[in-house]
């Protein structure tokens, strides 16, 4: 199954500014990308990047060496998310037979176990929803469907696939769930990730600090 | 199996005393817990109440009929949680025949299909991770496996469970990963919630505000 993994190269991951410089915001989100792109492959996809970038500009190959796997095909459009997406979509034309999979680049804790889950469930929607109302992963065997991703997009696609009368399913996985927008999502990587992003972390001095019972962030300097 | 389902009643859900107050959280945590006890009692599960207060104190009845479930039993214990779930292993000796689980009451987006999955879970100790590194549930086939839940418990579990030679596994599931005790948790019960912890929400006036794509709470005066 193919699967799309939007990846926006430009100033990523602003919310983690009080935590990481500019360039440590790319090269963070670089690692998490190539832990997902390893993911969606390990579990038996073929990842494809969706990018704002060329593949020149993204240095895929590094990239793709990172993760251990064949560089995956790129298609460039610099439309904002919901539109580079549809595009696709309508392009794809996702069946039963042929679907269509979307995976986002910053879900540093997912496995190919929960890929894999991802892929194998049953329906014409299926959608991975992510904390705070958000859509993480889908996989979309109907033509009609089209994301939004804007707002609390795990309602909009249940009444979007309602709409056209696809068989909705959700995956219940923490794994896809957990996207890393914020320093609290950091711990969770810590706690969780087995890939790169987890590496990179711990090699820039991150750790975690337990006080009072509760788990925090900490960070050693070089 | 019986699930041990640990509930304490007083001053509950301190960290949501900026949307709630002290009667709301009473209110509000009972209902949460009446929602975990029925989907224990859906998943085939046998659930008991560990509790800091006594079946009287607590009205157990009213609690069991909100949640459409025959009362559960109750065990009193006024020792911090730890203490008292150890107690209960200690006792119970669990096994793979009889094994004991623990889920804590504040799972209000739990289901039980996600509480079967983890009641048939193979493994001697089966851990399901909750935000922030605690342990939201637990199977334990192992009569030598003890708890600690103070600070990053899902390492700690870990580590208890190599050091006696247990075989431990985690589900990946984002139900049983949210616990509820910030205001953002109150989000996910709007969004995800099927039971009387959303209904109750939902009845004292709170919904889900979308500003600038970020999702919110609201909530509207009586």
């Amino acid at each position: 199954m193919e699967v799309l993994v939007p990846f926006s190269p430009d100033r990523p991951k602003s919310r983690l500014s009080g935590v990481l410089d500019g360039a440590e915001r790319v090269a963070f989100a670089r690692a998490m990308c190539a832990d997902v792109l390893a993911a969606v492959r390990a579990a038996g996809g073929d990842p494809v990047l969706l990018t704002t970038a060329s593949a020149a500009e993204l240095d895929v190959d590094a990239m793709a060496e990172r993760a251990g796997i064949p560089a995956p095909s790129v298609v460039d459009d610099d439309r904002e998310l919901s539109a580079a997406v549809n595009a696709q979509l309508a392009e794809r034309r996702p069946t039963p037979e042929e679907p269509t999979a979307v995976v986002m680049a910053d879900l540093a804790i997912a496995t190919s176990a929960s890929i894999e889950r991802l892929l194998a469930a049953d329906g014409d929607v299926i959608i991975a929803p992510g904390r705070g109302g958000g859509t993480n992963a889908l996989v979309v065997r109907d033509p009609a469907f089209r994301v939004d991703y804007h707002g609390a997009s795990v309602r909009d696609h249940r009444r979007i696939a309602a709409e056209i009368g696809a068989d909705v399913r959700e995956i219940d996985s923490y794994r896809l769930a957990s996207d890393v927008d914020e320093p609290a999502d950091l711990t969770e990587v810590l706690l969780h990730g087995e890939g790169a992003a987890a590496a990179w972390l711990r090699e820039s001095g991150f750790g975690l600090a337990v006080t009072d019972g509760r788990v925090g962030l900490s960070r050693e300097g070089p």
